[in-house]
């Protein structure tokens, strides 16, 4: 059974989450406080050189991080990640448009606000994130005015990286209601059969 | 024949070059200058919403971007990126790897010295740069200390992701000599046949 070490509370965590809840993936989760530094253990850090949540454990003593690259390998072969080569790298492209262009922005001014108050102290670094994280949803606004999801009309892994941050950007002081597509959007991943909400678990 | 939307001096954009030449993959190569905000145009954005570079057409009307899609895209079925699917998720673990931990710090780095000649208004965020950036190089140092490769013995698209920026990075202030598996690793990469360097097209 696989492991996933991470914290429900972060999107990148959630993300897995969700995908192996639509996908019935039975799966023990081991809860990592990065608050309390967790992540900086030789322990952990023998599973993530790099230090940050989500790690999967696939058999023992072999590990798979970034949030992504897990929900490629969890969707392989089923509906989540298409087949075809254009559309898998449609996929792609939208997951890291998500981790360079999104997650930076919206997630961590998040961060800043829920997970540490929103101290004086990073209120110029919150309110510096505003710019890009307004940029981003106006992308993924754009290509929602054409399609269903984001690599088209089927509900891929690209939306589940998407939808992770973009549901909670209220959070992170970002207001939804000038993007009526994405808006559509989220009620529809929310209505999916399977589907787990972030905050059902802590 | 494909065309490529870019920056030869960008890494992003040289690692499409690179793979384009070691897979003998025909193109036309269309210059964008990021410093002239030639991305921010109607026409450029009509490709790539995003507003960045590289972007490559596929045919007439369809565009990817997000150079690492590329690279997948380019890829598939070539040595390059494995089939079998832990393989394909590690290859993908060190490129959204490289996006999240790795460019942001080194890249942005580097392009503030090297396009904007480091600038006395920009000298604090370079400086800032400096601790993630030496973060990233530990990490890919730790691997390459046990694999020839990032994700294993293979070359993959993986370590062309991030041979895009670590080559050049002394051109952001970092000093490579601390990770002797890294200098090891440049050396190979740069000895494949049909390798290109970056400073070959500018």
């Amino acid at each position: 059974m696989y492991k996933v070490y991470g914290d429900i509370r972060s999107g990148n965590c959630y993300k897995i989450k969700l995908l192996m809840s639509l996908l019935d993936i039975e799966h023990e989760w081991i809860h990592i406080d990065v608050t309390a530094h967790q992540t900086r253990s030789d322990e952990f850090m023998a599973k993530n050189p790099n230090a940050k949540i989500p790690v999967m454990e696939i058999e023992p003593g072999v590990h798979l991080w970034e949030s992504n690259a897990i929900l490629n390998f969890l969707a392989e072969g089923t509906p989540y990640l298409p087949v075809e080569c254009l559309m898998r790298a449609r996929v792609l492209q939208w997951q890291f448009f998500e981790q360079y262009s999104h997650e930076p922005f919206i997630a961590v001014a998040r961060f800043i606000a829920k997970y540490l108050g929103l101290p004086e102290s990073r209120r110029q670094e919150y309110l510096s994130k505003q710019e890009g994280g307004y940029k981003a949803l106006r992308v993924m606004e754009g290509q929602l005015e054409k399609t269903a999801c984001l690599a088209g009309d089927q509900y891929t892994i690209a939306d589940i990286s998407l939808y992770a941050y973009t549901h909670v950007a209220h959070e992170g002081g970002f207001d939804l209601s000038p993007y009526p597509a994405i808006k559509r959007w989220l009620a529809r991943i929310a209505s999916q059969p399977k589907h787990v909400t972030i905050d059902q678990f802590f």
